[in-house]
């Protein structure tokens, strides 16, 4: 008999993106920025002492606090510092959803973690069907309150489709929910606004939970450091569940040098997004149906006519061109391709033509 | 009414030693080596390049794996790399403990996060309380399959008292026990032996997991590397629970440094058990009662007709002499002090020589 408990044994773990080892592969499968992080985060690193590293880091990252409260216009006690976002996606399930049921709620499709931390939880899983166009339905929330949901989860703008809900109709589902609604912001530095007004204490929500991540934005997916943002009787709650020394001194450093370098990071941001529209027109171009994105992603379904989404997810990868691939409904015809740089995107626009050519040929 | 779980809500969270940016302080409070981590490390920290940052980490930190499985002669199946120990507590409990009941069995005293951790999973706490030479009694295994516990939970060399269980104790309370036998090998390296024989195929062992952390022996406090060692069964349950990726590239790449370069780290291990020989004989000459050690620690009680042990301690901490109390039985007459350099030390004697000669003329 195992050890396990029986819901850690049934599990199906969550499966990560292919991450090669390998130099040559053109990478557009985990929504990485193509360009370096500024460069003042190596030099933070660089600059961490024999002592530092001896020493017990801050506990809560306190300087990152404050520096990430500044950069959002918030107190330091709405911030919780976390060990790359899915460390705080795992402690809002563990703290708001109780084991055996009142638990998620999500839409379908979603960032698939979600689900794994709901049955790693043991909790009850809630899934509400985007509409045709990926938007959020009017009712998410009275759904989510039927089934007795106490943690709501949108990621805004959405992964796999890109599409960003406006804020106003944010607001509208915080206020309709129960429980907490947490916004996964983890793209949010590619589109043209955020939800951070939602935490103002005129307002008046005190159920609002931001997700950041520095992964894409800042170009540190090998740092893992990511950060809440709420009220702070929700950032205290989190904080209840951190392990006692959640983040490390280097990743610290680099995270609050990074914040401060924002300008740099911007700049990249407007290269992606720049790079985003040129490959949307390019595959339509080829055929592709693609989603509107405000993210450094696309969601693109393959000319009806030739190759399946799946075949052309082969193709590629056998050419060392990686791009992503669900076989799950409503996604199973379609591939998540990460906006690379221009050359990267023209590699990936080259071998599609040629597979397709081929196809057509073969 | 409050969004977070009512336990969640009750608990009281760990309370982590105190952590002053003075650099005056002698810091004798939370069991960090008092010399630095191997020149390797820092080494390795500076030559992770911007690209290396970009990407996402090696999920499971598989060269570490491979690194700890060579130094411990075990399989990379047997390995498996948290962020910092504390996260394979947490994961352990989360995977072998049920929410409701059968939870976890323990000593008192013993390290204070794991009641922290069976609160936030909202399961059940079993405690043994040591005899008084601080050793295990021999039915605790049968104690804890009395009350069904799924996770026994051993420090070993065990904190706060020093001792450490002999391996043939480890191996009988291992067979005698139905759930996994977890033992905390943080302060190891300070001791004169580890328990990683009982994870030998040949001893048919299949409930053995092992905790190590480089914060004390690599002297990577800063850093949050712990690893687990166990069965391949174990691990794999583990790993489920697992953030998908928990550790990140700086981490990663020092602490695979810091296993290459143990012989350097021992020397400082060398060091700390020299001191903390001198330290325990010169507090028995100033009256205190000191358990024999095997970490990087001692638990001395104050001569019993002077000042009490809390009164030291807030005179200690008035001359930024950091050391630890708790306010507990058993240990409420007694004071933690994490051996330092030896310049540390005399700190440390002179002011108590000090502080009990005015508290015998006041």
């Amino acid at each position: 008999m195992p050890y396990e408990r029986d819901n850690i044994h049934r599990l199906t773990p969550y499966t990560p993106g292919e991450q090669p080892q390998r130099a040559d592969v053109v990478k557009l499968n985990t929504n990485e920025n193509p360009y370096p992080p500024p460069a003042a985060v190596l030099e933070a690193i660089r600059r961490v002492s024999a002592d530092q590293l001896r020493r017990y880091p801050p506990p809560r990252a306190q300087p990152f606090r404050e520096a990430a409260a500044r950069l959002h216009g918030l107190s330091p006690e709405q911030v919780i510092a976390t060990n790359g976002g899915d460390e705080l996606l795992r402690m809002a399930v563990t703290v708001f959803c109780e084991p055996g049921g009142r638990g998620l709620g999500e839409t379908y499709p979603t960032y698939s973690l979600y689900d794994v931390l709901a049955d790693i939880h043991g909790t009850s899983i809630t899934q509400v069907p985007l509409e045709d166009d990926w938007s959020v339905p009017e009712d998410f929330a009275a759904r989510l309150n039927d089934h007795g949901c106490r943690l709501g989860l949108l990621v805004n703008p959405h992964a796999p489709s890109g599409r960003r809900e406006p804020l106003d109709k944010l607001e509208r589902l915080a206020r309709a929910f129960r429980g907490v609604l947490l916004i996964d912001e983890a793209y949010v530095d590619f589109a043209e606004g955020d939800a951070t007004p939602l935490l103002d204490p005129e307002r008046g929500l005190d159920n609002v939970l931001l997700l950041r991540t520095l992964s894409k934005g800042y170009s540190l997916a090998g740092l893992r450091f990511g950060y809440g943002l709420g009220h702070p009787r929700l950032i205290e709650a989190l904080d209840k569940a951190r392990d006692s020394y959640n983040t490390d001194i280097l990743s610290q450093a680099a995270a609050t040098a990074a914040l401060s370098a924002r300008d740099e990071a911007r700049e990249s941001w407007k290269k992606v997004i720049a790079e985003r529209a040129r490959l949307a027109g390019a595959l339509r171009q080829l055929g592709f149906s693609v989603a509107p994105s405000q993210t450094n992603f696309l969601l693109a379904a393959p000319p009806g006519d030739g190759l399946s989404a799946q075949a052309l997810y082969r193709a590629l990868h056998d050419r060392a061109i990686f791009v992503r691939y669900w076989d799950a409904p409503r996604l199973d015809d379609k591939l998540r391709i990460t906006v690379g740089t221009p050359e990267q995107d023209d590699a990936l626009l080259g071998a599609i033509a040629e597979i397709l050519r081929e196809g057509a040929g073969g």
